[in-house]
């Protein structure tokens, strides 16, 4: 069960509307790697969590937090669209590309600059959970698969990518107010790093969890001799000067060999074709239609 | 440039057809966590990659490795779904969902119980690049940052999402042909999950990359008091008996602390409703349209 | 900002484990007119909200719920999908396609009649965001375009289709555990369906908005002389019996009149077509390519 | 069964092109709340409709009007993309915006700025079944459940939401010819709006249905207590002073009640993880494999 | 501007209903080479015309006649998801699939088996826009180039992949009313096979398009050297065998001659990635951010 | 199996960084008729093949090549979004939207104008598998049914379509290094398109398939009165001057007739609602829900 306090959990109000930049800044709310991502993925990790109750509850308090994060980006972007006071009016005059949405008489101009349309005629000015080129969320982005080592190896990945996108954006403005609240993102994306490494490395200490994920199948059931083979498909040697490619494995479990001329062994052909679902069959056959 | 060889990397023959497992297999092909995801992210990251020669040419290896995944998959579903040869059709007479394909009498059965139909009325016994339950692959389950630690990560996650699928595939099945191409791709799965954790030591130990990542940015523009903070936002104390919520951060930079009532500090508020697109306003307002 | 409680508004466990019902049950979880589409739509409609504080406060109430009501929905699914106590494992033992999940020997047999594959490959038996055949949840079905009364309206929309699914459902099992969960939903839209029709009247009466929506649009723009016909386009008579064809409108602005052979007054030829871009032409034409 | 005349419902022809502006008017053809939607929701709801034979008449007389505006704003937008007679074209001369596509010289200027460069790659000038930021029409957007008071009120919302998006078209173009066919559109969904309005008063003077919707269902299994109460789950009093929060119910059928603190009842763990799904289980457990 | 008659084009309406076979027949509905989909493709290639009037005028034709192949095959859905009436109901009795619908006691032992849930739940008994897996119809489908050569050619693959599809659907079901209504959609499809030949034909006897399509950019800026090569990137010689090895070309204009061994020319690297968007660099380089 | 080569099958080194058009060329590489699109289609249209090997052993010729212009054209984009060397520089620096991406101090200028955001936000300066609105590639634009006609059919359309877009590409750009490329891809089209002509020559000399397809249907079994009519629905008889309204019909099998009025034979009412899925009935009834 949810509550709400009508508060942010950080400042998100901009110098000054820029619309364009609203556009982008959408990436990093309802984009694949933005905070709908993570909010979705981590509550449904944590409904769906039948492990210890430590791992639940940390869980849900980061989707928690997240709600919020949403939040905060949407309010930004509702902000950033809309009207400024008079004094920012003032400063905004000078930008062309800023200013002709106050005066109201060529709003047009904006949107044909980088601005998404849909901000102003599908949302009215305000947020959408989309990302910068206007493509919808889809749940599709998340992960929960009941097994906590690979969604922590999924979360350390959306924090990773996530601080990538808000440090390229943070580059892309100029507005002290937009930096600001984006510097707050970026510092719990560095949090939220540590904290889905930290939770790997517990889940192996508590025996819950180990590389090779699932750790629970039984690996002499896997083909052991490509277990810890490197095959080398594509031309060159530069591949084979990395510890992928030869010594002890990350697991713990074996040595690493190289494979420079990877060959097959498998056939390819398929068996002939049904004549009731008329595929193309490799003589001509005689028509055929069911009683 | 790409070459092929008559090929497949390893057997991939059922000992008997199964159009309903052909249905549940679709998932490692074109789910989320399919080949085909893994085959489109390595060569994408590949071709996009910046970075020394030695991680461009392992990228490369495996990307192009994963197309004769893609492949095997692909071969071994249009088996299960066709016709099987005549002594295998006696054994499989005893089975009424197996059998019916073959006599062609009542078709309509085997799509009744657990089929996709598409695999029938759309591809006429052959695989398709979608998921067990019919949806389309989508380029939006692929990743190429341009950072290679934030990409890694994704990798291993794609090898730990894929590796658990197909174990579970692996205990969803008892014949035999399936069960052996399956430890081959769980054999790969433990080198690869191996192969890019490996990569990531390597990034590390290179000063490439490191937590928290882009480790480019400069991290005293991060808001610093809140980079290692556990905020707890979820009722009860189990969260905060974890390693993430207290002592050394997993990156070496920090110490966590917990924050068990976390509050904000920003107003939500939006300003007034630009008249012209007819959001609703605080208040009743003048009729109004452009010139 | 947000904050949770362990607990869940109303109970949400079954009597007995069903996954081909929990596949059934995933409509109105990730569904169009499910939990997820109100939960975000009524999230963004409040963040983007500029109308009066009262509106705003009260779209975040019924938002806030509706995160509950999504938790609520998940936890059953997943107790649908999982092992059942021993005593109702006793009782399931009789009904083989319930039975076979928790004996785990058979466990492809469920998968077989309608049981939604990835709950068992992908969510390793947890709820998924997404609809009854597993199309993902997507944002294009939210709304928040600004406009209260366009809004509003879509939200008793909502609260209907809802309400229909749930009443659908209820009526798909006989499980006391789940119909006693349904029959609090079902309430609860009751509730919801009386709440948006009571803020429409609302805004009506604070003179905010009403019928033509929007009613800031000045309508002598329109034109008026079809703005209060209908028009027949289908054979038959039987559609002039409506209110619809005549007499008041609903907006209390004009008196509608039937038309009972409309024809068109616009030409529909277009221009011709650009060299460049070689689409064909009226006539042959040399060949062009640019500079 | 279905016939055309090669007349538009109205005229549709701009003074001059505007390649940009065609990009935005795609939201009203090929968008969430565009053409195209009622189109599809409108023909579906008749074909499905099982009610009194005024009703279905009605739903196909507006959606075969529907197919015309759908070719009203296709033939608008594909005259904005294309070449403007040798007046026009002079006029144009003096913005280099527009001019450039005519020439032929310097094309790539037009989609630099906000033009959808797919309208020339792609279409070579034509309309698209798509919206304003280029994401293809989905059928996601179409509704019609078999209940008539549940798709009515979404067809209330489809017209309010559509004609919110022509107004707002209206003000971002100031050509007289775009302008004159969006007053008629403006004036069909004021039609249209008072249309399912009065629909929706006859279902219930025709004793069909009524709120809550659907009312065949029987209320006294919904779970009375809660079926009239206004939930607070947010901070802040200021949305109890609506209507709400108290009073008569819109259905006649209750008096709402407020519960400034709603609490939860339900217990949210989930049992045991089956084992041969390999997700993590609360204790270390041995490994296992299907046999 | 359309118009529309209360009839079916053809017969549709089955001798019993069948939900099994409904959910299967909603692939040529609203599947990609569905009814849908020639529809909108047609009707859109139409609106987009700029060639000769009797291409355009015969587009339409097409174009109107697909409505109403969507309302056939939308209305003999619904009939094969409704009661029966009585004589048929005693027939279906010993078909338990079927009866349980019927008698209203056990609905949901129909979904277990391979109907579409949504036909329940969502569209309440009625047909919807999606496909046979239940995926919803997309504007992906169409195509609408604005070249009518590259348009016939998509014309043809429509009504071949669509009459393929048909047939599949006529062997899946032994209902001799619906066996009737595809005999009927068949042979419109075969027309539809003819017409586009026949237009792709008169197209280049009209001297407007021919082979290579368009046929109005100058042959001569193409890298002739490459322009009728067979390259051979398999394995095997067996390719080498057709007549697309070599021989003259189709388009009259070159003759074809095989490359057994094609090699590459061009390199693959890339250059520096640039320093404000944190892509891994070749070396370690300073930490960066924007002003 | 696959293997790679350090090779481009030809050069795709631009003159000079572009990152506007860099969007634009996405079509060509992850739109509906891109390289992707083509790579993915034969690759499956070639495992999915039982007929004669000389026919699959093409198709894997042809999707492996694909694989390499998949290459090519990300490689390109890749280069088309980076630095340019110094003296491209300086050319560049009098062009104020591509000179500003290279200093770094205003990149945001870049993105104003018609840069897709992501491609700096989300990729970091890498290309994207995505078309030129940025969106994601879906396997539905893939087409393998297994009947190597109504397959080819497809392909020859993919390549029409496919060279018509890169035409219009070439004619939007004026860099020599781009041009230079698509006259490669151009020439590979024209080669592409004659190649499935022949083979669809060849299929039909080879009895295995014909017009109508799939032509292993018995035609005596399609309704044979309609199945060489054409039928106009359209106002106007320019349409009757055509090849397709009268003649003998392109499969030798029929002379077309026209029919000027065609009328419909069929009913289109529907039966009752079932009482338990709350539809709207004929008639009011009283309230039900299922034991």
């Amino acid at each position: 069960m949810f509550y709400r306090k009508s508060r942010l959990q950080y400042h998100a109000r901009p110098d000054q509307p820029d619309p364009v930049y609203a556009r982008k800044l959408q990436e990093v709310l309802g984009g694949q790697w933005g905070e709908i991502s993570v909010m979705m993925t981590y509550l449904f990790q944590g409904w769906n969590c039948r492990g210890p109750q430590k791992y639940r509850d940390m869980i849900m308090d980061i989707g928690t937090e997240e709600i919020g994060h949403v939040e905060m980006l949407a309010t930004m972007i509702a902000r950033l669209l809309e009207s400024s006071p008079v004094d920012a009016q003032e400063k905004a005059a000078s930008n062309p590309a800023v200013g002709s949405i106050m005066g109201g008489a060529r709003i047009e101009d904006i949107l044909a600059s980088g601005m998404n349309p849909q901000h102003a005629i599908v949302s009215g000015s305000g947020a959408m959970p989309a990302d910068s080129v206007g493509y919808p969320w889809t749940s599709r982005y998340t992960v929960a698969s009941g097994n906590l080592l690979a969604d922590f190896r999924f979360n350390v990945t959306a924090e990773s990518q996530g601080r990538l996108q808000v440090t390229r954006l943070y580059n892309l403005t100029d507005d002290p107010g937009v930096k600001d609240m984006l510097s707050f993102l970026i510092a719990r994306d560095t949090m939220h790093q540590n904290q889905w490494l930290a939770a790997i490395k517990e889940l192996e200490e508590d025996g819950l969890e180990m590389t090779p994920c699932p750790s629970n199948f039984p690996q002499d059931l896997e083909k052991s001799n490509v277990a810890y083979k490197y095959m080398k498909f594509a031309q060159g040697d530069a591949s084979l000067d990395g510890g992928w490619a030869k010594g002890a494995a990350a697991d713990g479990k074996g040595r690493i060999k190289p494979v420079e001329s990877p060959d097959g062994v498998g056939d390819d052909d398929l068996g002939l074709a049904e004549p009731m679902l008329y595929g193309t069959p490799k003589m001509p056959m005689k028509k055929l239609a069911a009683e």
